[in-house]
């Protein structure tokens, strides 16, 4: 989950090298853009077609600034038969064509390799219904998340994601990626609560699984398979997806533990008397807390410590949550699991009860303390270039990952830190130096892969593959899964023009 | 959700009228079973190799008595190796297969058509770990669902799905059929609550996707194709799940509605009142209440009523649960919503306070108020042949179908009943006549499918289309989607030996 600033690309303004030069990848035969093509696509969607270097260069370059294509159009389509028509055009002249949303991904899946022609959902943003029975919403692709979950607040309802690009990603890139971000703890993954798609596939037909029922077992779930194959597998259009109601009362408590033996017992410790209510369990370590400090300005409202936990919690009454978290923040400062805390509600009236007990901070908001969880990630552009990892492990031995590393790495790197989900057993583990270096990777990878392999944890838990991460998946997938990918991949898109260079090894 | 007894078969002793002399269905040209096969699974699995009409009679039939196949042949593997074994055989044989687990089915998914091989998991029934900082549980596919629960409730979990099948279902079969049942307004669907499973295909190979992971984007998720693909596409072996924390208070509430419409009200009046400790929302027509209690002996807990609207709390502190609960039922009551209620715990100690303010019989144990809802399946088994059906609808629409079906059937039908899982959008909707007749059902289908369609309803919301409704899938799918699920059949099972006859129209 990127803690990214609103709008499009990070500060700085270096030159991004182009992909095809910086790794050993060879064009696959797709053909050339040609002058009659860009006429065909005028004629489909005037005034809805880029070209030309400086204006195609955004869609061509990731957040990161990690990743650089050279695609030469992007095709801005409104509806779901613009897509089709798109795609059937491609499929038949056998152009390559990657899909793109926000473009916020950090694996290089958002953006072209090469020349492939960027389908942009950016105007694909219409709500299409909104059901305040059920709670179901369904909407075009490119809604903004932030914007979707605005409207809903209006009505009483939150999406049931949340992640720190969330004020540029695309929904439908987020089901693309299988996002999973910062609510995954409380409303489960999309996998749960996206209840229907509509997919464009690679020859240009449209497939209507955009059912608003919460149950329906009528044959196989073809939706799943779109979600997390990051536009490899067809465009997805439109999203139908099940909506918690809005809590009532949101706490945030942020706290300073001694190790992090300390946090995994704070978690178990919340887990078990917040119940219920509990709806995030983050955690950073001292670095992060410093890049934040440095590099944005913002400071830390609990006395330094090794480690940093944010604890959220929401639910329908405040009184019952506020007595919740009231004795879990008792039981952890009296047996020591927390040496420090600030605690911040959406509620206005100060809680003199709890400010009583341990003079806790109550005027802060609770998107000051998000902050400072959420722009880790922006924070660490601003050290150069940053190698990132998301990993999945058995909560136990998350942090290890990060204390191997750094010994290994020792003065080579500039940062090794570590961030990220605790309450999903997601690690967010990333390394800084001033610049990209062939070697530092090589120390790097694969022993972060073997490392994560040895405890049959994931490479990727909720980045997806994208064009970084391909090569490794046989570290987190047998070699029978992959080859049968490879199959439906074959399948739905026999001339492999959908997102090509991604998510399959080649 | 079927409101089974403990152990197989329900009561009565009718003969079951065999699949292919009801039904218009052709035997596919798969091999017939010579003596030599049996010969080489006695070598593969000595002592669980069942033949005899006799022996092989209750693996023929399902468990409404309503389906029947003629297979001369169950093998009981205990290792996922053996099912690859018995896989590969019959693959190179081209012999049909049926995989059974618990053989609860609903709608004729679970038995043969005609002399396929049962391939039952009743001996995979080890569990395989469980991790408590987690809540993790990895186990084979013939765990019986109740037994599972048993075993993580002294750990200090449950098992996220709960249904009247408990007591037989094996593990591998809910994931099979996508089952939903009692808890999924709380803990979601298996989807979602699934982490990984490991199922052998049709050929023999073994397919190794038993990850214990919460997140892990590495790849397309292949397990979500055999979730709910009732054992055509593979045979689940082994079973990673993510359970929930044992609630420390559960509350159960039993009202009477004078009219659907208060159903309705009351719904959304305590989804917002109870927020997140709401954990099933149920209801049932006063038809419903009296077949139950002139069947299975039970009695209502409260005054007649036309409808009865059962509602479940789970939550971790059973004061603020109790408070909840109390202040919704005030409100339920004030504005007219419920007419009567009774209220349970599991908590031993009389709530006086509740007391005191209606006269609620505290004193009932939870088990009594679910039986009412859970065992109506059973008490219809007693009325002779029942025509069941598995809706989603917007809830609003819910039970407009009942009393238009009603209408239709006048006098020809014994009972026409509705219940379900009213916060789910769910309706069980059932039709009970002497004995099975052909111009019955025809004056109950198409137009059952034909209503729900209008809707955009879904014909099988978690009971699975199996032999009985896979003719009607093009009801709640568009043709697209069925071509594309037929290809992965094709794709998976080439030679179509997995429980043939199922699932995807013929």
């Amino acid at each position: 989950s990127p803690g990214l600033p609103r709008g499009r690309g990070c500060s700085g303004s270096r030159e991004v090298v182009p992909t095809c030069e910086r790794y050993a990848v060879r064009r696959l035969p797709f053909a050339r853009l040609a002058d009659g093509d860009v006429a065909f696509f005028e004629r489909l969607m005037p005034g809805r077609v880029v070209t030309g270097e400086e204006e195609v260069k955004p869609f061509n370059v990731d957040w990161l600034k990690s990743v650089r294509g050279c695609s030469q159009l992007v095709l801005k389509p409104q509806t779901t038969a613009e897509v089709s028509q798109v795609l059937r055009y491609c499929h038949e002249r056998n152009l390559a064509v990657n899909p793109q949303g926000g473009n916020t991904g950090l694996v290089g899946g958002s953006v072209p390799v090469f020349d492939e022609i960027i389908l942009s959902t950016a105007l694909m943003n219409q709500i299409i219904s909104f059901d305040k029975v059920s709670g179901i919403l369904v909407c075009q692709a490119g809604c903004v998340l932030e914007r979707l979950n605005e409207y809903l607040e209006e009505q009483g309802f939150i999406m049931p994601l949340d992640l720190g690009a969330k004020g540029s990603c695309h929904i439908g890139g987020n089901v693309a990626t299988n996002a999973g971000g910062l609510r995954l703890l409380r409303y489960g993954s999309l996998r749960g609560t996206v209840l229907g798609l509509e997919v464009v596939l690679a020859d240009g037909s449209a497939l209507d699984c955009l059912t608003s029922l919460r149950k329906d077992n009528t044959g196989y779930d073809l939706k799943q398979l779109f979600i997390g194959s990051e536009g490899t597998l067809g465009v997805i259009t439109a999203v139908s997806v099940l909506c918690p109601q809005k809590p009532k009362a949101v706490n945030l408590a942020f706290l300073g533990c001694q190790s992090f033996a300390k946090v995994l017992e704070t978690f178990t410790t919340c887990r078990a008397m917040l119940g219920e209510i509990l709806s995030a369990y983050e955690f950073m370590d001292e670095k992060c807390m410093e890049l934040v400090e440095r590099h944005l300005k913002l400071s830390s409202p609990v006395t330094d410590s090794p480690f940093y936990v944010l604890i959220e919690t929401s639910g329908s009454n405040s009184t019952h949550d506020e007595e919740k978290l009231n004795n879990f923040l008792e039981q952890a400062m009296a047996s020591g699991l927390v040496a420090d805390g600030t605690v911040a509600t959406d509620d206005k009236k100060i809680k003199a009860k709890l400010l009583g007990l341990y003079g806790f901070l109550w005027s802060l908001i609770p998107q000051v303390l998000w902050g400072l969880r959420e722009r880790i990630t922006e924070a660490l552009t601003h050290e150069g270039y940053v190698y990132k990892y998301d990993i999945s492990l058995p909560v136990g031995k998350l942090y290890d990952l990060v204390t191997d590393m750094r010994a290994r790495l020792g003065r080579s790197a500039k940062n090794v830190v570590g961030y990220g989900h605790l309450g999903d057993g997601n690690l967010h583990l990333n390394i800084t130096a001033e610049s990209y270096s062939h070697s530092l990777l090589d120390a790097i990878e694969p022993f972060v892969y073997e490392w994560t392999a040895r405890y049959s944890g994931s490479i990727s838990a909720e980045h997806g593959l994208g064009f970084k991460k391909k090569q490794f998946i046989q570290y987190s997938k047998p070699r029978e899964a992959v080859v049968l990918m490879q199959q439906f991949k074959a399948m739905l898109d026999p001339k492999g023009i959908l997102n090509p260079y991604k998510t399959l090894p080649s």
